[in-house]
């Protein structure tokens, strides 16, 4: 029942899978024989391919980031606020593709796909995947599509990551590059939370190396510990003080240490147990380390200025007041060395209270002011 | 050899005990038969007995702030960058005693203790214990050592909690409140790092509900995790930043999910390790709940005014502007309810880059208003 969705929804969809026989070769020096990789598509291409964006995931995310794919369900994709018909993303003008990365456990080849070397999963084995990887691959979905330059490509987060890496490994085949609350490296600080991530599902005795299918397992206490650690990152401690505060779970507290006396730690206690059940903790290992290791400036002796001299798009970049992960101010510098190099830059600071997660809110300026730059995208 | 010591030192100390035979009722309805304080003492005290000063100690703390217990200490005591002759706490001037806390493991009574009914250590069988607990021992230490009103009490963090409890509790025997870097309750983000320490101890299969000494293990890898989150969360991003930026721990990169391939990394699993050799996990889960269960104000429907109408004391309150733990703000909460409730209080902001640490730091125009406040205290 197509009437059972929202007029501003893509409606029913269903993803697609590609499969890629040819080996890709990795940052890491090892390379995938062959791999699948799925997606969703939304819109429709126009005869002169001209008009495709590419939308890129962060850590937990994947390739349905609008519509539904039943009557059922009782939530669209992860980015329905900003794609469908009239939306930031207005599907009406654009082709949208939107994949699940390599390493990841939503579809798309990973650790939790059988690896023809051994038959079995390939667990730890799968090859650590950087964000130079992902774009590649991307690159080759791009050319099965017929898409030769995207309109835009967009993405939050470690998706605003791809999307810088795209403007740098492909300038010609890249016309608008949105980098929202993202980053040009990690902090030192977050690199520090993605390791406490990795040690929580790392030293849990249920991921026995990586190989935990093998044994029928699942190390659902690293991965919620994980998870909760991550979640805490992505919200404000405004955002959180003004949805729990100090309150209590229970008028009376239990004065014990493994009550939940505050409705936060219930709340992130649910957080991390939803997430273990659906979530691949090789997948996570994975995501946080291609967030570590993205550092584009780094082949540049560090200048992010000369990093940007020979991209061709324009950009966009956005960020949120309250995101204490990946602030403005990491916003700003790739907004200084776009400047520094010439290039067209459009950057634009929101007052938003909800931290990290800000960008996947309907935020009425944020959303505003996106649709605008869109809009204005012309083929 | 004393001459071993910096000439500002307090020198060699020795740790002295305080056995309690009378029954303590705590916060949590239990009460413990009888138990022993450890504690340290600087300075002489007075003919009036006017000049005692009491320390409290934070998270991770102990007794043992100032001076060295042996010539071949590589450190000396924790604060001993704010205790000694001519520091900020003159021990030329004041009385200073420092404890180690119920339910700690640096000597005091705590989960590691003979449980007289068991004839085993206590372990999870040590009942949760409140800074109003805290503050009620800590006057019956001040009772036999004959105090009966302090000059000061002063503390960092969880220990500006007890300074600020004491004020509450004992109007009549506190004269000036120091609460450094603290906070009249916990954030909601400050209960959620908490929750994130407990799970990851609860969860670790060496703690055994608390009773692992029984089974001769140690819950070394939640420990650890616990710590790694707490350690991110004393310093600053700009600290961090600062220390290890995105600097790899070799030049070249590994590209697996288990290698150390940042500084900071590197750095933080050290202290996660470091800390998970000397530090109880039972003690660990009691003071993130004595943190958590602060709330003084709750005793009058929220109304911190309200809550601190009756004090006597002065109020000296310092914060430090890269502070996220106890950020600023929290400081003048308590500043604009003592104001309110029409009482003497001072209130410094002090920029430095340290994060919550900086309370421990030697901070040159933190020292010197430490020092000034200090200096002003008459008897």
């Amino acid at each position: 029942m197509p009437t059972a969705f929202p007029e501003d929804s893509v409606g029913l969809v269903t993803p697609q899978q590609m499969h890629f026989s040819e080996p890709l070769e990795l940052a890491c020096g090892r390379s995938l024989a062959d791999y699948t990789l799925v997606y969703e598509t939304y819109g429709e291409l126009n005869a002169a391919r001209s008009n495709a964006v590419l939308v890129c995931h962060a850590l937990s995310g994947h390739h349905h980031a609008a519509g539904y794919h039943s009557t059922e369900d009782r939530k669209p994709g992860w980015w329905d606020s900003c794609i469908g018909p009239g939306k930031a993303v207005d599907t009406r003008k654009f082709f949208v593709v939107s994949l699940n990365n390599l390493g990841g456990c939503n579809g798309s080849t990973g650790p939790a796909s059988h690896n023809p070397q051994t038959g079995q999963p390939f667990g730890a084995d799968f090859p650590v995947v950087t964000v130079e990887d992902w774009v590649h691959s991307q690159a080759r979905l791009a050319d099965v599509l017929g898409i030769q330059q995207w309109a835009a490509v967009i993405g939050g987060s470690l998706g605003g990551m791809q999307a810088m890496q795209w403007a740098i490994s492909y300038p010609q085949r890249i016309r608008h590059c949105l980098a929202i609350a993202s980053a040009p490296a990690l902090s030192a600080q977050n690199i520090a939370f993605n390791e406490v991530a990795r040690q929580a599902i790392l030293t849990d005795p249920q991921f026995h190396g990586g190989h935990f299918m093998a044994q029928g397992v699942i190390p659902k206490r690293g991965l919620a510990l994980a998870r909760m650690v991550g979640h805490i990152t992505y919200l404000s401690d405004d955002s959180m003080g003004e949805k729990f505060g100090h309150r209590r779970k229970n008028e009376q507290l239990n004065f014990d240490v493994h009550s939940v006396e505050f409705q936060v730690e219930s709340y992130l206690r649910y957080q991390g147990q939803e997430f273990s059940e659906r979530f691949d903790a090789n997948t996570y290992l994975l995501m946080t380390k291609a967030l570590d290791y993205f550092d584009p400036a780094s082949k540049h002796d560090g200048d992010l200025t000369r990093t940007l001299a020979d991209v061709e798009a324009d950009f966009c970049l956005i960020s949120f007041t309250t995101d204490w992960r990946f602030s403005p101010a990491r916003s700003r510098e790739i907004a200084d060395a776009l400047i520094a190099a010439q290039k067209n830059v459009c950057y634009l600071e929101i007052d938003a209270p909800q931290g990290h997660d800000a960008f996947l809110m309907p935020i009425p300026r944020y959303i505003q002011a996106f649709s605008s730059y869109m809009n204005r995208i012309t083929f």
